[in-house]
């Protein structure tokens, strides 16, 4: 947990993360009516603490989640649900806040779906309980896992990196 | 967690599961009006990585899950509920996919209901928090717990036997 | 964990156990309309266990739990909810049962309210995360925590004294 | 967790909790329709002990939890949600309790919002889980997580000094 984890952090201007496993732990609960997953507030400290430097904070699921889920999830940020090419999705926004380079990019994930994302971002994290894949990516490890602390673990992370200037 | 767990892997067709304790945890939440049960994404990640090898992929349950919830599940295969005899409906499906022998088959179950199956399966597996009864089957054991990645730890499993044709 | 726990466990007719903390784990969900509580299957085959072998098995509560949602907790037993005096429930069961002594009756808990009966109780038992003084009693304290299995490791404690004869 | 905790223990008349955290794990479930929110009825358990002693307890929120969904706690104490500066909430109790000192205040929180209150408070209390900057007010740490039990231990604790007058 020393050392220099991503490629030129100085200049995070975005932070996408994934919703599942990443916000939430991965676990999905159901009734006969409807589907309901659950988020630490400790997560959402971290998300203000970014916000509050000036980092784009957004979030994106492959998953189908009803626009009313997306909306209850109530945090202070922009959320795409039903993403089929994160890559795309991710470099849209980018488009969008006139980023012109992954290296302005900070990108948490924890599945197969993330890797090509993880290893294309300036700054890369993944929750301690991430497949091996994700995990492979040079990417930051967080001690907490996914939906218990890991975003705010990161964004602790590239807080320091931002303010070290590294 | 060495060796040779199942007596011909190298002809899984179809994977049948326990929905209670193996896909869930075996918790089970309840309130006024429903019954609200849960799984986690990295076994639904599991589920795909067979369906992608074209081994088939099917849940029972002895309980009596309402067709909602099991509709709500939304998971990528066909599942069973209110099943009494959990032998006789692997039977049928194998009769429905023209398997010969449960030695095509492999079976992941906890309770005392899966030994049976456990028993007859050519490829068996169980999760770390399984009843004893299950665990003595001779069954390869997870070392995750039932609704905590057992089912994606078992597909893994499969799937390395299938690909080195042990 | 070795040892004789209980007085005269060879006659129990009754298991009665206390539902917040040892059936459920203590915790209650809350939203706008409702409260939600969780129990495990794997204290189902506990109580099924039991039953198997004549034991009849009851559940109360000091709280004032719906009636709706006492009936979707779907047990194959007897529930009593809101009362106040747990001593004074068990032996109008006992009388209602026509059992004329605490030595035939097996109680679990967890709380307080539920040193009085422990101390009557001809088999006692409790949950790993009981609080002190009800594991002061010299109960059976369960690996198991309340809510994930304490039931089904008491319930073969109980069979275990029924069938040696202890 | 030896020592002295606390600045006038024996003068406590009114302890505060942050919910969020402290008497939830800081959790929050979501789906279409509702949130959900869950603590421990062990916790509950404590703030009936602290009743007893004739100590005040009521819990304060940033959030904006609805009414419905703060009644339906079913707290035996009162609660205040939406709440921007805890500390002129506490300060507005102390009030209308006729308090004239923090130092008869207990204090039990886990978030940066709650350092001021912490600091102020003559017995102070985080869950093992606070963040790092609320374990730095020289609080009493419990061993137990918010929303598991941190809330009995603390007041275990003020009880404990209460009795010794220290």
């Amino acid at each position: 947990r020393y050392g220099y984890f991503g490629k030129n952090p100085t200049v995070v201007k975005l932070l996408v993360c994934t919703i599942d496993g990443c916000l939430t732990d991965g676990r999905v609960y159901v009734n006969q009516e409807h589907e309901l997953i659950s988020y630490s507030l400790r997560d959402v400290d971290g998300i203000r603490m970014l916000l509050d430097k000036d980092v784009n904070v957004r979030f994106i699921s492959e998953r189908d989640i009803s626009p009313s889920l997306v909306s209850n999830l109530n945090l202070p940020c922009l959320i795409k649900a039903n993403v089929s090419h994160k890559k795309e999705a991710v470099e849209q926004w980018m488009d969008e806040l006139g980023l012109s380079s992954w290296s302005q990019v900070a990108y948490m994930g924890c599945s197969y779906s993330d890797v090509e994302c993880l290893k294309l971002a300036g700054t890369c994290g993944v929750p301690a309980d991430a497949c091996t894949a994700a995990k492979m990516t040079d990417s930051f490890v967080c001690q907490h896992g996914g939906g218990y602390g890991a975003i705010q673990e990161f964004a602790d992370h590239i807080i320091t990196l931002l303010e070290t200037g590294r």
